[in-house]
């Protein structure tokens, strides 16, 4: 491991008083099944900042510092005792939902929902926001050779938007309505046109965004613009648009709920659910749509350009979230280069 | 047609004054592609009820006589020119929903959602509680030779809990709760066990309901009662119910809406459904369900013993609606029996 | 229907002697539910050629004159009583399988399994190859503003290919092996990715079907070359290529059998099949499949540019069918244009 | 860990010269996530029949003594570390296969697939015929109340069956045509009406194997009785049988292959597979099936008394292969009892 000789491994920590600091930590050893990854670049999550201003999320609480991020790319540095299929030198990306592989979901093929899953960047477990990250070898994705570190950060969630559209039911060149167009709803309306969708229509308040939709090859629409779709994708979790979701998919279609409400109770009309006889599924983050997320942006399908609005330098990592936290109708998608 | 010469055929009036009324109206012939059925019983179902005392359900409104009724059975004395697969004597059961055959909806087997469905007791459509109707051929289905005229009515119910537990996505011995467990319920429990279920618990009010339950080989559960299970089926419409219904679901699981509710906006815990990434179903009649629901009927995995707690005779009619409609925590389903 | 005085309606006919014939017909009056439709263009299918050489293909004989051609796109000039939903003008593409919209399989949503559909162009039943159409108005599709008629008169190959890669069962990403890069592989070559699919390789002998597969996308690859995909699809039939099908799946893969053998017997490889627990499916013409077909001519996912190698004019049809009967390697479509 | 003091661990060898000896071994000790089973039953399977009479199945050779048996029951006697959900005492049965729970079929829920797995009794992995076995725990299931160890070891067959049914795809009520009434056969009878399923048709040669079918409620049929079915499942094997499997499915229904052919090539009829548009799904033993094998064989849907023809104790074990490889017309399934 020369290499790493001198290495530094800058880490950004998140504390308890919503205060961000940069500081050195020894490169880690990988262990047995394990693969030490030289990180390159990070998107900044819409949770990430969520723990940044009120210091938790549902069950999680920031009561220890520890280190924000998940939607990491970078390139192995080493490898730790038995691990096949991975070589020093490949460029990855990292799953950061880590199973048990052996209870009845893991087993069934849903291993998000693992109850024993541990999520890097949920405190109190350290994400991805440093320079050296040891990760489970079975939790790296090799990226396409055409891909940048950049572009890779965001497959994460291109991974959202890919098991989304998995779960959603619907014919080849359907047409989807998908409210809120910030970066889960730009993923998603790309995604599930690149799973064999037809037109799409993106419901935002704000103009950057439904501009970045219009690039992206969606039509716009306004609140108030009557849409009619197969499948209705929510991604802002606002109460309001939850009210209206069944109104909107037609006999036989699919809702498919991803944005989380502020609160938990949400009005919905059963009777437009009944009468339309619709499936109406839930999605928490993703399994198996890492390799489809990757190829999808390898090839094109899924564009990073129109969601990345800002970046900054890993120096910087401080900087980047109290801005992405302070201007969220300009802010789509920041990314943060360890370069 | 000799041995229909001088045959009565009675019918029931529902008018728009509540007023039920059995007057006699000619033998009708069966046309091309039609059969003549003489009718042999009928269930009441909750929908004929509604009608009888409020005069309108939806969009449906009883604006001057028709015949309610739905849930049929009889035999066939003369087929229309052009039918094939049926004969004089054939005992079977009338699906009483109508279909096109020709749109999206019917091309892709979802007929149930044809918008230009016909539903035989859908004021001012007539129904089923006469002594003689035509019916399109292909909306009638041959009885098991062991099941009975009145066991056979119930196969119209039957065939909503075929359709509920299709709809439902579950693996063989999966574990249900159902919600309600008046006719439909009953019938639910029976299906899912018939469809490759395992435990089912079913919840109700009305202890009667319960002992039919578990007469039926389901748990019986209380309101308070915590119970979770890989699939939970609503009967009951209830907005207090469908407000738990996610959090008595599994991870991974489903929920099954068959009831409607009295309002059209029921309160949801979104929460639940994202963080156990449910599927919620909506089940609004059924669609190429009658087949296996008359084959369970006939084979005995669903039973009509203890739903069916009162028979009246065609002339007490009326008799019937006023009982059924006066008592509802003693009656589960009536049947009414021609002759 | 002034606009169609004095219109001469020229159809092409095969007859048992294996001759074909422009005659002049009668233009044909739309009557209740159908629609008269001007044919614009219409595609030539491997099975028009096969009657012509052959006089039979499986049960259907040519024993008497007909007309070919099932793959037509026109205008429609006038509507018979009771059509919605269509309009004079409108530029549609024909569905040539007409089912009887009653039958188990018809209400199933597979209706392309009717007992009693109606095939146009399948002897004696006339087919497309003609001036004037009267078809009924649901097998009618409107095509997208974009798409010519000689574009749109592919979309019947492109509705096997929907259909095929929608019997097909992959996840998002993945790859595929095409084997047979005619018109119908090169569809299927498309359509897998357009459905979501991944990288694909198209197998066949013919060094132009090769290059037509490389310039829509797909890598090509010889008979000896070694490929494994998640999903197999065969369209050339060949008893040679089924015997390796399997051992060119990956564990858990599904192939696609779209294409007929000359023979009805084939030797396939059982223990493959069972040791990597393949699906394995048959696809028969398409159920649901025209409007996605259409949606992907339209929006460019499928191209007919390096499919259609030859252009006729009506006049011409008898060379058209001679020549592309006499150069197998070298035609891969040929469009006969009405003007 | 007192209990077992002096306990006797009898295990079966079976080695390169087809012989079978009982030998004593040590009691192993569970390490951490496994268990010590003392096993009390466990079926002989065909394989291992095959194994004795034959020294090797596919790749596996038995090239040193190894101990056959994977249709085990038992119970738990002592706990490693870290196991949660099974304690001392628990009934349960073992999943003989053990995969890796990475890869990309573990991730997916197809872990039968795993091309890691371990396999007990695949030689030189050891199998359950012994008196004390460390088997990882979450290859352990828990048996209901209700059932005998006797019953539970048929649990593994039972697996297979439910696999089957869950592998095919059909509609509640649907028919089957099960070719081969051995134990496999009878498992899947009985799983497919459990499941769902409706009328059953069994065919075999052998007069026993077609008593036991009709005691478990299907009809019989002979080679050459022309039956007609949903679903056709293939439990022989034989090519002769294979032949005609899809000829015997209704148009779009669905054959199941799970026996395996004694050559790998098969001569399969495309034509009748491609006209009825079948689906064909081959079986490669279970994923996820142990919980509701246990369930239907505890509640009386799968039934084994009509299967076990012999039974012997333990130190019989070499008397038990012996009988059950000469005599495969009399026996069905044999059962060998620890005590």
């Amino acid at each position: 491991m020369n290499a790493l000789n001198g290495a530094v491994n800058r880490c950004l920590y998140l504390d308890q008083n919503h205060q961000l600091t940069v500081r050195e930590k020894p490169v880690p050893v990988p262990g047995p099944g394990t693969a030490l990854v030289r990180i390159a670049a990070n998107g900044i999550c819409g949770s990430d900042l969520h723990f940044f201003k009120e210091g938790r999320l549902g069950n999680f609480v920031v009561d220890r510092p520890y280190i924000p991020g998940h939607e990491a790319s970078g390139e192995i540095v080493s490898l730790g005792s038995g691990v096949r299929d991975l070589a020093v030198g490949d460029r990855v990306v990292i799953e950061p939902g880590i199973p048990c592989g052996h209870c009845a979901w893991c087993r069934a093929g849903r291993y998000n929902l693992c109850p024993d899953v541990v999520f890097l960047s949920a405190p109190p477990t350290d994400g991805t926001l440093c320079d050296y990250l040891v990760v489970r070898a079975d939790a790296l994705w090799r990226m396409p050779e055409a891909l940048s570190f950049q572009d890779a950060a965001l497959a994460e969630p291109a991974a959202v938007a890919v098991h989304a559209v998995r779960r959603a039911r619907f014919a080849p060149g359907a047409s989807a309505l998908v409210v809120g167009a910030g970066p889960i709803g730009l993923m998603v309306a790309q995604a599930f046109r690149a799973a064999g969708g037809g037109e799409v229509v993106c419901r935002d308040l704000i103009e950057k965004r439904l501009q970045a939709a219009e690039q992206l090859g969606a039509r716009r629409a306004g609140l108030d613009d009557k849409v009619e779709a197969d499948v209705v994708f929510d991604t802002s979790g606002s109460a309001k648009a939850c009210a209206g979701l069944f109104a909107a998919a037609r006999p036989g279609g699919c809702v498919v709920q991803v944005g989380w409400p502020a609160g938990n109770l949400v009005s919905m009309n059963i009777a437009d659910f009944l009468d339309r006889e619709l499936d109406y599924v839930a999605v928490n983050r993703y399994a198996n749509a890492f390799p489809a997320a990757l190829q999808w942006l390898g090839d094109g399908r899924i564009q990073t350009g129109p969601l990345v609005t800002h970046i900054f330098s890993f120096e910087q990592s401080p900087e980047a979230f109290a801005f992405s936290a302070q201007h969220p109708a300009d802010v789509i998608k920041t990314v943060i280069l360890n370069q």
